[in-house]
């Protein structure tokens, strides 16, 4: 018997089911449903694309439409699902030409991410005030920069997004104001290493305004003028709103599937929906927390890769189970530090934090702040590796890891940082 | 009571024994006897200084003497053991200017550490003809650059210190010529990956001859002339002779203490050598392999750290014991390959061969070869620590590694590679 596989959303999570399914059951039928005409595109590279880094935008692509439809997968471009009938299996569809029609589906996947929270502050609506989600929104900001070629931009938010986005605008020799509701930015790490990266932006001339509440955006002559509390008031040519985002389950709260944590469509580990024969995938989903033992709301694009992955191979007879987030990012913000041997020249400076559990000594959480030369990212991920395995702090010193002056210390920044924290446990501070 | 900790040998596995110690037992007399005046040099970062990259041999210090002797241990420079006697808890000690005397232990760690192999072969003693293993070889060498200033050299041996070596000299302005016995260079690696690294090698100018044995070295008016099979005749200012390492297990051979893999001293997982309160760690024992679960002889900085670590915690009466090498090491040598995103400018090649077994599915190895700023010292890390946990292929997909398009994928290479692996043993590749 041949299983017709429907997916809802094009991007890492619905692609990457589709690819998946395909791939273990060459005889299913894929098709994919996507709102606009981008599928798979990444979106976590929009600031890139915005800085110039990256010259085009087809660029951004995973894969282009034609690699996916060279795996057997129909794609359904500029096209949105706009009612789920579970009893009978049927999925109502509206096309560019605003025609609707129903697809069965033996299996459904909805993959419909996240969208940008939209604050309800006065002036959010003005032309020139921007969110960050899109390919659509990301062309709009573009398009701006081109024919406005504005000297100046405020940044509503401090997170991840926020940091890239100042980064982007100050390749661009914009003048850049952040403004963040909270004590530092990047809220996912420590307020010491936040402000390790609250320095390195002001050292690269980014203005950063915290605790302050935008309270209103107003136009002020061909400019916007962003105020907030503490008095604050900046003027400038462009807004960019990204404070956070929230799942996108209108859809699938309609047709009466359940949703949890911050409202995101409930899964189990084999990303089943409390429906049957619905799964459910990346940034509109609960994700299990490996660490915490209990679903929470992290929208990842590696996160979503996975877990759009094993949907795919459940939804064709699969049994696979989502081993968990450790809620692993690495955000690139330009800074200066240390990585190995000190007497290597271009060794960088670099500030690790380890949390661990005082009672059992198991690790817990790791964060770094270091040069993009100097292999941060996949630092954390020897972290990430041993946290998976839930693995001791003082352990970390039995792990064989590479070593030559230029890359390295015989015993790894991981490891004199997993010292250093036994250390301080025994002498109780 | 208060430990008498003896230790011979002033290198990684020496110090780290006597900092442990000491770290573990305030109390104890720690004395650590050392044949030079240079304790706990990076040995590992001799051709950066030859390089010039390091531009300071004090750098190579992990440690002055004064930061050790400020941890309170005593320090006998410029003295050698001349023989220990395990009856009565003495060793017999030589200094400087020649004079004996005995000094008493409760514990003795032996870290006499590797020479370097000197191959038979006619005009191996012709001034001109280097080794390269402690500080005096090297400021042997230095001298010999600044004082003649060299055009060119021959390097016997493509071993990880032949390609540093070769990488060091080319960055003075020498033309080299590498001869390796073997089909290819780095034969820790596959031959297809070490092809690699020869092809960057030549890319650089390097001429490296393969399947040459040297047979002899002679002088040539003011230079030296290395022939050897197949014809090889070449003629250069420099010769450095870097073919492999051997345990320096003499001093303990004398001493009734059993030695085991290529004549290493055998010990067990704690360290302890087969006399009573004898301990040794480093270069001159045999290493336990997690995988393999057998010994192995493995002379690497790394886990000569960790082995004098616990050596010294088991000589204050310490429980530890050595988790085991994986092999784990990476080698510089100027090259250029993918890392990230490829649409991500400066995005480097990366080849990686995974290693698994194809009943179980377990990872058995991995080795890669990239560009310096693609992070795969840290990658290699993060295939270090799976290995460590005894991962499945498989299940390197289940890792939560962290993405930025600066510097990956949403799949990491790491795990793209993983899935290859899966898909080429499904189809009986």
């Amino acid at each position: 018997m041949t299983t017709r596989l429907l997916i809802i959303g094009g991007s890492d999570a619905g692609i990457s089911a589709g690819l998946r399914a395909r791939e273990l059951d060459p005889h299913c039928e894929v098709t994919i449903v996507l709102a606009d005409r981008f599928p798979n595109y990444s979106i976590c590279g929009l600031p890139f694309y915005l800085s110039g880094e990256v010259p085009d935008w087809h660029w951004l692509a995973h894969r282009t439409a034609e690699d996916i439809a060279r795996e057997g997968i129909h794609l359904l471009l500029d096209s949105t699902a706009q009612a789920i009938d579970p009893a009978n299996h049927l999925v109502t569809i509206r096309d560019e030409a605003g025609k609707t029609r129903q697809l069965p589906y033996d299996r459904l996947v909805i993959a419909t991410g996240a969208v940008p929270v939209r604050p309800r502050i006065p002036g959010i609506d003005l032309s020139g005030v921007y969110l960050l989600r899109s390919m659509q929104d990301s062309f709009a900001v573009h398009e701006y920069l081109d024919t406005h070629a504005p000297a100046s931009a405020v940044i509503v938010g401090g997170g991840y997004i926020g940091m890239e986005m100042a980064d982007a605008f100050v390749q661009l020799g914009l003048a850049v104001t952040v403004v963040e509701h909270g004590a530092s930015v990047l809220k996912t790490v420590d307020e010491s290493l936040g402000k390790q990266v609250l320095a390195e932006l002001r050292h690269h001339g980014v203005e950063v305004a915290t605790g302050v509440a935008v309270e209103r955006i107003a136009q002020a002559g061909t400019q916007l003028r962003v105020m907030g509390s503490e008095g604050f008031s900046v003027t400038a040519d462009l807004v960019l709103v990204a404070v956070s985002v929230r799942p996108q389950t209108e859809l699938a709260e309609a047709a009466g599937i359940a949703t949890g944590e911050r409202q995101a469509i409930r899964v189990t580990r084999a990303m089943e929906t409390t429906v049957p024969d619905i799964y459910a995938a990346g940034d509109c989903v609960e994700t299990w927390h490996r660490l915490l033992n209990a679903p929470t709301y992290l929208p990842l694009g590696t996160t979503a890769h996975k877990q759009g992955r094993i949907a795919g191979e459940n939804a064709v007879g699969g049994h696979r189970e989502f081993a968990g987030t450790l809620g692993t990012q690495v955000v690139k913000v330009e800074t200066t530090s240390w990585d190995h041997k000190v007497y290597y020249p271009g060794a960088h400076e670099m500030h690790i934090r380890v949390t661990g559990d005082r009672k059992t000594g198991r690790l817990l959480g790791a964060q770094m702040v270091g040069h993009s030369q100097s292999e941060v990212a996949k630092r954390i991920d020897v972290f990430a590796t041993a946290l998976f395995h839930g693995m001791r702090v003082d352990d970390l010193n039995e792990l064989d890891l590479s070593y030559t002056p230029p890359v390295s210390s015989p015993w790894d920044p991981v490891q004199t940082s997993a010292q250093a924290w036994v250390e301080q446990c025994q002498n109780g501070e």
